[in-house]
């Protein structure tokens, strides 16, 4: 039936990873927009949820929407991908240039379309402006703020806290990636991704493209956030430690207990049109 | 298994647009009434849950029963195809003439469906009018000026946020379409056609069919919105919003991203025997 | 995979119409006594988790238990057989002389199965007679009575009224019945009905199988109803409305739209061993 | 796909039932021990869900998880064999004695996993006999006492009522086991299993094994119920009326409307080594 | 379809224990560690929702997230691995030594893997020390103290209730891993594994893994335990717990139950490459 037992799946995730570094800038692009986009729809619902049910844990259980949908479409989340490339890497089925390249589109992409979905979010929420108070804009500046603010006061303790945030949360994000390829039936991929992204978002763990929307939305909202504690406080540390969560907790660890043994090392690819070209999932 | 890969997944939505663009005007008409009733049913379930529990959230997640069975049984929903026909004329397998026949009939079948909806539903829960004041009549009248006055007020800026907020309606709704594509199995489509339904009801964002059946049935509660509030200030820049979210951000996006290289154009087909015939969903 | 496209769908429905107009008395009876004693279950466990939350949308959620009991079963139910059984005529798989006989034979098996579960579930719950209030008998008697002695008081208005929400309601409720034909899977049967019926029944729609449980035991507990209160402001107008709403919103509109072309015209069955027999479902 | 059609559930229970009928003493009562424990362990955590959330539809609702886990496991529950066994004899699969053997064990082996989990339970609940009062150890005690004083006072019509409400449970309760196979998928097996029985918990019938584990476990509490009060005016009249509800109502009057035609009539089996050995579920 | 008859399911629960009991020490400790990380991960989740709600049903309810990920990627689990390995010894496939070896590194991995995660979480939830008040922090503490501090009060009591309530949970846990093996489909799966698992953390059992988390963990957060307090009252006695049920309760009475009569025996597998390598789950 449809369950892809453990060796196989490690197999499946590293092939798509190393498709994934053979993608066109554009395309990318466009899937990274969306991505970027469909996370930030997500936190929405999620925040919506929260403050109408006045319970966090109701807006964590509705926040994967947007995780499904991406992974189901076979979109760009540098997030993701933290885990999946450097599986194909070690799996000598991509080169490290060509994750880096994807990571670094894969981000622009995802900030994008953040930023997009903010805007246009910022228009809805705040009437254009006419409107400068509601409990889903405090919300949004709040949590915001929380993210940033609160660890530049810690100072270094802060820099310690949020890259520790940010492994938790990406050792289950990638984790959530990962089943999606634990079914080939739509409604076991489904299920079984809502688990682990239910699990962070639940517990206020650091997602650095959740935050590429929401520090920014909240920044045009008139939250007291400059650019650089944006980034320094949050952005730049939030993507170390999802990286390092993505790759060592799920794509190293996973790796290491299921390899297959006399598994033949494939030459890299460097093109498009590889065999693994339909395997976007 | 039952799940289908983002790139077969672009196909059979864009071979379904083709198909629907062929429909003789009898049947877009009976399955865009079908389709707008099921709308307005689904609104009046979402508005109890939402009366019962002060709860929009809740309101939501029932929301997208008619929107399920709309897709399941294959009927024509303006707002779905308007991502769902464009695709199909970028593959070239339609005309823009077929596609604005559709969309014109889809339009006109749902519009007549909502209201028959709207007029049975009038019957019922004003008792024929023996009574004026209920939760569910206070509900439908207050939503149905937010979305028509407040806008109004606001001028040039009502104008803007009505778009964007249809925009963002609409990028929802056309990817629950084509999330009913995303597997084979029934289990399958109504979970993944729910995800961004539910989404997008929860945010309040605009759908030109929903309001079709909302707003002129406020009219007959006694809302104060004229003929011109409904369709200057609503339903004229909601259907042009739902259509540009629909088409930009569904239909273009992943057309850009999911081509098949090699894919022979198929001949436009303008006939109701196409080979397409049973490919309603 | 499972599920079924809408031509099929019907085309299926269809044949089962017909077999079913081919039962025997006894088969119709006693699978009419289930349905209708599975309705009042279902009913009565809705009204207990209404009471309970003090949410009717609650009480609604739960109700379809029975209904899907009865489809996945292929029992009788008069009330989705008012679609299914006119849209084998059309398709002249039956005659109109089988309808009315199986119509009425699933109505009187409906009505003793209805009573049955009313009776036993009226020892249960006034402990014989021993205790005349409690919640559940409170609501039982008000629910009954709003939908008599409330149509009756508005005279020729109450009178459009209740078949106004006899045809809302089996609009859906014929529907689910359909949707148990549009998967070939029992998980996909279940969700796919759950839908239409919750939806209808969150709404107070009138329901005649139902309303054959839950007015005479209404009555028994009490409620200030006569014989021709039951049957002249409710019972009567409802299977009306009923039998309208489901024939032509659902048998006759999805005949129009999913017509065979080529269909060659088969015989009508007379007898029971027909090569149909095993199509319950 | 996986849905079984009705003609066929009827045949493959009878055989199950054919099968159980032949099982030696040790695996009866080592599969009902384990039955009779599930559903104390489900029974205790319908109570803890009830006592937290004041709302005992909550507890019905999770109530099923340990009927489920007995008929995946293929295990032997006295109610559920009810129908399932004379199912068998009816069909001339299994003689009566080889049923009232089947009951009797199973009746034994339900009764000791019952006691089993109950002294477990009240070592842990109590703390030993360290605390007595806890809202866990009121709700059994008072439940407890409901389902034996309150029927011993009103006499005779108390009987009437004892018995009607265990028919009413075993209904239901067997439906849940034919339900067990009206898929062939585990998936819908759980979720058509899953709505009689919550349907019956819901409503507060009688059900054997539940009284089994919660009426010698209230006596150990310190409930004022004696072991006459237990036996007299629970244990037996419910297993009758258990008998009745589930032997009439479910495996008589399906047999009615699906018996196969020209069925050859089979032997009926003696021995362990049936073909029919691997027929547990 | 995917459901797995029990004769099948017992077998191969057995031949993956028999695969578990020849795992290199590496890879034991690094998906011991992993196991152990999850259902940390599933404590803070479930303690969160609890806290949020004020209802311990709501927590239990999230509870099985990390269990689910531990069985559907095929990690070790002490505590499951209690049934599954001695019901491969009870076949023949394995020795008490490969037991004892699995038994041993499993626990090592599991508790590095529940105390990595303590401190990461520890840090995240008292900002490095910066906070050491709480809902969460609060709960833990409570929790933790409750589950070492009362039973050492009690005294030789105390052993037998601490025992015993961890018996009662590794019945349900082991139930649980048994589950996974009830479908070939990962819905099935999902479903099957979260209801008795759900069950057990419902009704504060004892969990020697959960423990290994909570206990250390709290201690961190200011916890008044010793180190003593927790092995002597909670962890060793716990152990020995989940031990006995598991092993008894689901590994021995389902091996009663369900032995293949014929079944050759197989030999004992002493190195890595066995022909049941890949059947991890």
């Amino acid at each position: 039936m449809d369950y892809i037992k453990p060796t196989q799946l490690v197999e499946d995730v590293a092939h798509t990873g190393a498709y994934k570094s053979t993608l066109s800038i554009k395309d990318i692009l466009v899937k990274g927009v969306l991505s970027g986009a469909f996370l930030g729809f997500s936190t929405t619902l999620a925040y919506t949820a929260a403050t109408e049910s006045k319970l966090g844990i109701i807006g964590a259980l509705v926040f994967p929407v947007g995780f499904v949908l991406i992974l189901l479409l076979g979109l760009e989340l540098v997030t993701g991908n933290f885990a999946m490339l450097p599986l194909a890497r070690l799996k000598g089925l991509t080169s490290s240039k060509n994750i880096a390249y994807n990571f670094f589109w894969a981000f622009v992409g995802n900030l994008l379309g953040s930023i997009l979905y903010g805007a246009l979010f910022y228009i809805s929420a705040t009437k254009l402006g006419h409107i400068s108070e509601s409990e889903i804009i405090q919300k949004i500046i709040t949590v915001a703020e929380g993210k940033t603010l609160l660890y530049k006061e810690l100072g270094k303790d802060g820099m310690i806290i949020v890259i520790t945030k940010a492994i938790l949360c990406n050792w289950m994000v990638t984790l959530g990636a990962f089943m999606a390829f634990v079914s080939s039936s739509t409604i076991g991929k489904i299920a079984a991704m809502w688990l682990p992204v239910f699990l962070f978002f639940a517990q206020g763990f650091e997602h650095a493209v959740v935050n590429m929307f929401l520090i920014p939305t909240a920044m045009m909202m008139g939250a007291d956030i400059s650019f650089s504690d944006w980034w320094l406080w949050n952005q730049i540390p939030v993507t170390i430690g999802n990286f390092f969560g993505g790759f060592v907790f799920t794509g190293l660890a996973l790796h290491l207990v299921y390899r297959k043994k006399n598994a033949h090392l494939e030459k890299v690819p460097t093109i498009h049109q590889s065999p693994l070209k339909d395997q976007a999932l």
